[in-house]
């Protein structure tokens, strides 16, 4: 496939964090422009009335979901989409030729039957869509690169994997930490629980508080974050098992994952850790290992694609920690979506992400 | 002055948000380069030691300030600095001929008497370079955007200002609203002011705490406002006295200026107030009337020049309300700034401000 | 009536924000035992299901409203319910002979035509129990302390009016500034919107932002503070008009109300407004009156039944600037109920209220 | 020594936020009175100058530190004192027979080669009253009580230890965990930082940011953990290396510390790791272990002395999890100080510390 000039942009499920991000970044692409947006419960209202900060940038009514519609008038599809409802959506899309870049989980495991173990409920037992699973591309560009260039499905990652998988990945590649014990304890702010409202993301009830959930093997990213770490040593997915514990945070943007493994030998410089990220992330545009002696803040990555990554060897204790901040809905959902399509397309994955983070 | 093709930027107080924000936006300027940050305390440090969120964005070393190294090196000076130190270095920088805008208050008030009588103090009694007042333009490119085309000296307004202004004078210089009794409540993010850490902006006092602070006619803002105000309505500016509250909250950037005013004549139609405002803004890239019943949010034009403004007639108590948000980092500081830049060389003011708003 | 040893209460609405205040506040008040609490939805949990901070403290299960029940094990009733729905509980309670202090706004206002026209809707045009409005007793213990001895039926105000009538009724009341052309711009903390979940209180949306709503003379609480600015200078309620705006924060409690007046003569000395509160306040237990310079804080009242006010005038504009910090959910709700209580019967107001702010 | 009735206490280091903390607590106990408040910088003011929540609850003037004022005035003091600085302190103190509660590091130690090589510094380079350091008592009532009981002096935890003792200690102490490899990942609010304003606490910097500090085993407070949990385990504390991560929250109050630890047998029931802890705080008044299901947040204890547990086991990985929330300010610091004088005298530890928390 050459790389085509411009492309034609549908966004499904336009009216949540995601597809409002997605409206964002691509707004300031030059090779992408937003043809449609589409939802369900928000069709027949303007963007701007569902997304006051989009006034005057992008006057488009949203219209209910229509395959024929998307393949008529877009080249690419972004879907942003619970699980389940994406894989119906993404199969008439795919049916249809648009590329499609799915922000659900529906096509980030390989096995169907992953899938239906993890998602599979009353509605969907079994994955609605299986024959496209093979197809599909894991959306981590510093990963999975040259698989992404001419794609027709990518299976863009949840926040939580993006984080953890960049922190320990290229440790694990290398030999440097064992497969085996590794601990994740990560951080999301709110925005990551979605624009639904409920209690747990109600100002008063936590604006003044920190808590886990979904602890002890029972968050749906685990099985997700287990299958990359298995590719990047080797192993069949099944063969790791990550402690991941994730908390929510009082604040909105920005994930930090705290990555805890055992040296595969302990008597090693301490310095070798984070030079393995250096070596890793040299060429990579979007990644940043921080100088030794600083440590990852999302407030320092904040509304940009970019990825702040250190590892730090604790000598007494003989344990590596690898830390990665970013925020959850750029480089942890649409912002990587948006880097999935340039690489797709052969385009320079910073084309509409050089923008730099907001700070303060 | 016929517009440059590019012009070369030096940022004189880097180190600061204002100066911070400068980098953030200048990096996405298309006909403007950054090629020399000054600070006086952070010379010597790398840029992005001092403001992590650069890192791999902008590699420039903090210097000291050396007008000569300016005039050699850039067309366009941005200077973030505190009064009555701005003036000295704006003074350099205008006798080698380098355009320059001020964020510092120094050359807003066209009368020498005033700044004396408003920030005099044991440093400056009086202006340090009061023969420069003549030659600089208040720039609210809403309000004097004739004036700033060619302009040499451009001083940028203060966050309080431009939100209060934009807010009400389209309703003064129409005679809706009465220049008399004007009072202005005002709330602001507390990145307004400031990267020096004090109690007030310290976590454990501020994040549950709303608090008025120079009340009663003695924040500074308060006569730049009654300036621009006398001049919407063809008045000295002694003629003129606003109630000016302003508030620090716990939120990190924002402005909302709530003005209350009353009609010149009580019997009008409600909807008389938000036309005045649609008409004056018409053509404005950068300022939003919201439809009817629609209340400005500083949450909405987070991270962009953008502001949203709406007027709303209270014909119980016969009183008018008008209300601004904006982001006082950006159309209340830095941004407004390039976007006179823009003016003063006759580009498109939208050039390197077109980003959408970060939201959420 | 003499003063009673003990009393039993009862919570109707325990599961909302100043139900859950009511616990922690009775759970520390030497003579009160809450014997039951009632709720709707909530009916058939415990309550520390709802309330897990009450865990330990409280193990009682929340009940279906029962006004036999409550007659049989109580001897006075908080009702913490939304309007309209309370009159008829409350209604009940009185004619089983129960103390009653309501939370609702249901028994302010003294006039059933004005509840009608702010408050009537469909399922209640009329108020719903009328013949009991000429009981009940405004529950400001500072201004209507002598008719709460004694009283069957207390209408316990909302959060803004006690902040806003605290501020400015003893300058109205000492002639000090008119009651004609009074704005109050009020600043509210998310849990004044209670414990339902909504967009305007999800922390992506709020944590950032701030924003007024209910302008233009549309919010219920207007009319309850001209009725008691009315009775402060002896006017009738119709003969007053203030303006006000509530602003929602991004922070959980508290309430911040400035109040703008026109001085009756523009002559005095600065600070006989300051000096009119000291002389209003000297033998209140919870009304502060801030040395001269300082300005009141809502994270300097927390958690109490505290309010910090202050009165500033802004000679240049001739303007009084009358200011009150207090927690909403305590002064501002539960706090004052329980206060009323004590008043009601005649014991020490301070009972059960003596903790001190919690700061920071 | 038989229970006095009432004690005088003096609180050393009265301008600081556990200093703060302490007045608050005892202005609610029925059997201590504050005498005297002292401080350093803040000497000569009124403590409600330096403390505005404080307002007309405790009019006592800030005093510059003299034992013998404070031996001839209280018969309690609490030192609330950087360390090395409160040992000199505490020695005068004890030398004129004054109780003493210390809620710096210096007694935590029990070795005081280990305070030298992580405490001492240019100043002390040595303990500065190690002669003490047989006398004092670690001050977890939950885990000393019986020591506690007339103790002269007690050096009060720290708030990452408290939560990481009360959350892992019982499974250790009970075999059900292995003391080897365990991990810490703890989170705070900015509070425990202290009161002196920096970068890192400063809103615009802090409020949208999650960072680790101290990483590697660089934390002062890992080497106390590390004495108690050995001490559970009947371990030398040198035989115990534990991986220690604090965070810095955008919150202010609060500690969420989650502990993970191997299972000495991985095929135990689920259930044996929450019942051990169950048995462990059976009869303790601030400890509650959340029902099976339900996980610990900060904002269900703020404001109290409570602390909330969970233990849950994550068969997958093979992997305990044991999580406490505290308020670092109470149950972390003053709050635990006022429980521990309450054991020395024998009193019930309930006393002036039965408040509910504040929610929300």
């Amino acid at each position: 496939m050459s790389a085509p000039e411009r492309v034609r942009v549908a966004i499904i499920g336009a009216s949540g964090y995601t597809g409002g991000e997605l409206c964002r970044l691509l707004l300031g692409h030059p090779r992408a422009e937003v043809t449609a947006v589409m939802a369900k419960r928000a069709a027949g209202q303007r963007l701007d009335e569902v997304f006051p900060h989009l006034r005057g940038l992008l006057p488009l009514a949203i219209e209910a979901f229509d395959p024929d519609a998307v393949a008529a008038r877009a080249d690419v599809a972004f879907a942003a989409l619970p699980h389940g409802e994406s894989a119906l959506v993404v199969a008439a899309l795919r049916a249809r030729g648009v590329t499609t870049l799915d922000l659900s989980a529906d096509f980030r495991l390989h096995d169907a039957a992953a899938w239906a173990a993890w998602y599979g409920g009353k509605e969907h037992p079994a994955h609605p869509a299986a024959a496209l699973l093979a197809d599909a591309v894991y959306g981590v560009p510093e990963r999975h690169r040259a698989a992404l260039r001419g794609a027709g499905l990518v299976a863009v990652p949840g926040c939580y994997p993006t984080a953890s998988i960049l922190a320990v990945a290229p440790l694990l590649a290398a030999g440097l930490v064992s497969p085996d014990g590794i601990i994740i304890d990560a951080k999301s702010g709110a925005s990551g629980a979605g624009r639904t409202p409920g209690l747990a993301t109600h100002v008063p009830e936590a604006a003044e508080g920190v808590r886990a959930y979904k602890v002890g093997g029972t968050h749906r990213h685990t099985v997700e974050i287990e299958q990359e770490l298995a590719i990047a040593v080797g192993r069949e997915p099944s063969a790791i098992a990550v402690t991941f514990t994730p908390h929510l945070l009082p604040m909105t943007r920005g994930i930090l994952s705290c990555v805890y493994a055992a040296p595969t030998d302990a008597g090693r410089d301490a310095g070798v850790y984070r030079d393995a990220l250096v070596a890793a992330y040299a060429e990579e545009p979007f990644v940043d290992v921080l100088p030794e002696g600083a440590l990852p803040d999302t407030a320092h990555v904040r509304g940009s694609n970019r990825v702040h990554v250190q590892a730090v060897y604790d000598a007494r204790a003989r344990r590596v920690l690898a830390i990665a901040a970013l925020d959850n809905l750029v480089k942890g959902a649409s912002g990587q979506a948006v880097q999935c399509m340039n690489a797709v397309f052969g385009w320079p994955e910073t084309l509409g992400l050089g923008a730099a983070p907001m700070f303060p």
